[in-house]
């Protein structure tokens, strides 16, 4: 298991000059995922991708990975995801392999090529909108009574629990929480797609129900976070900062509440459209 | 020419209430980058990417993304960018093709993996910078002086230059200044990693030199963006953010100065390493 921190010495400046000091950095490192059928002994598996994250919850990405870019649309369909252990001394902990169903087909053809693209789909907004909407094997969760409080509350709440960024003030974070205003997930990256996946993979594995949930993100909404919510059936997204026209079109598209810009007891509804 | 922001209807509710307004968001949108050799009627092409970006400045982030993963080194190597006109109408502008020299091979089985991966070099942090090394056909530009109030300066210089942040506040940005604090380029785009490669796209389109030259980046430093400075060659980055682990790795491997967390007067200086 590595650190998502490691301690690095570097120069700190200031108005009064230079030392140097040890600061604590977020750690990232390359996960690699492989996908096979049978034990993990056997070798024939394909590596279907690696991305730059921070070490720790590896099993909960790689299953809300698989998830959320469509390539599996039950829990079911995953056995087990488990470390690599016939990999160099080196890449220990960096390899997880997933065991799929026997009954899944892994398409390695479709996996190769970038995720977004579909040849008999076009290149435009519009149909991005639509092949996630084909993608979508979930029903969206019901959508719960927000409050302007709970609004304004969430984003500090989360702030408030993350571990990482006390220590080093650079990650991302993700969180799920309860119409009540509950944190049920967190999870921090340096990826923030890895950090939405991580939360969405640990809401699968305990089988959590989407029904009155709010996923809170740092930072932007691009079009990635919401599709990632859409796939899965999460209701409403809030993020800290401003969504992209793409990413409003697919919530609207979906049905979800999309809220941002939260900051200094004010906030913007993207979505559902406002008339 | 698709405009990089759009008009949206939202609710914006603060401590007085709600209200109905139009906001601009940032536009975001799929740009799927081509590969080819002869000229662009000629239908023997390969499908390199699909990226969602912000759009503007397209032929840029085409070349600077091809540079930075290394698919090409030098650049006579590429004849011609340009935008597709063979697809379907809701598609214009959202598909470019590059024309490579005869003498560069499209390697497509290497592309259509993971641009991170390679089978033959394993899956840990060393192994990813040492990739980085055999990929820097370039040398590294010269080191400039630097004060600490051009360090400090830099990153509100480059907020005070971009167009788009200021109508929506929701964009990232890259930008290159000179040693003395000009600022050289400016992109702006919703994936902090294209802003980059449109940077880079540019400075190579007009051949600038990489001596004494500085990229500052708004957000954090992870590896990819250090990957994308330290193949092209540029000696300095600067983060209003964090980096993580890896970035400061590989900013010391390649013996460049990485700068990150410039706020209310201090910074952190991570490579070259502090003794």
């Amino acid at each position: 298991m590595q650190a998502p921190v490691e301690a690095v010495r570097i120069e700190r400046t200031d108005t009064s000059g230079s030392s140097l000091v040890d600061d604590l950095l977020v750690a990232e490192e390359p996960l690699e995922i492989r996908l096979g059928h049978g034990p993990l002994d056997d070798r024939s598996e394909f590596r279907l991708s690696v991305t730059m994250r921070t070490p720790g919850h590896d099993h909960e990405l790689a299953l809300g990975f698989l998830f959320t870019e469509g390539l599996v649309n039950d829990r079911g369909q995953v056995l087990r995801v488990e470390y690599c252990r016939n990999v160099r001394p080196e890449e220990q902990g960096n390899v997880v392999r997933v065991e799929l169903h026997p009954t899944v087909e892994v398409d390695a053809l479709r996996w190769q090529r970038n995720m977004y693209t579909t040849s008999s789909c076009g290149v435009c907004g519009k149909t991005s909108i639509e092949t996630v909407k084909v993608t979508c094997s979930r029903s969206m969760g019901r959508i719960p009574e927000l409050t302007t409080a709970l609004v304004q509350a969430l984003p500090e709440r989360m702030r408030a629990a993350q571990t990482v960024f006390k220590h080093t003030g650079g990650i991302h974070a993700a969180a799920l929480f309860s119409a009540t205003g509950d944190l049920l997930l967190l999870h921090e990256d340096i990826g923030r797609h890895n950090a939405v996946d991580k939360v969405i993979g640990a809401l699968l594995q305990h089988g959590l129900s989407t029904d009155d949930r709010i996923m809170v993100v740092s930072g932007r909404a691009g079009f990635e976070l919401v599709q990632k919510c859409a796939v899965v059936g999460i209701p409403v997204m809030i993020s800290v900062g401003a969504p992209s026209t793409l990413a409003v079109g697919l919530a609207r598209q979906r049905g979800m509440r999309l809220i941002g810009f939260v900051r200094d007891g004010r906030h913007n509804s993207y979505s559902p459209e406002s008339t």
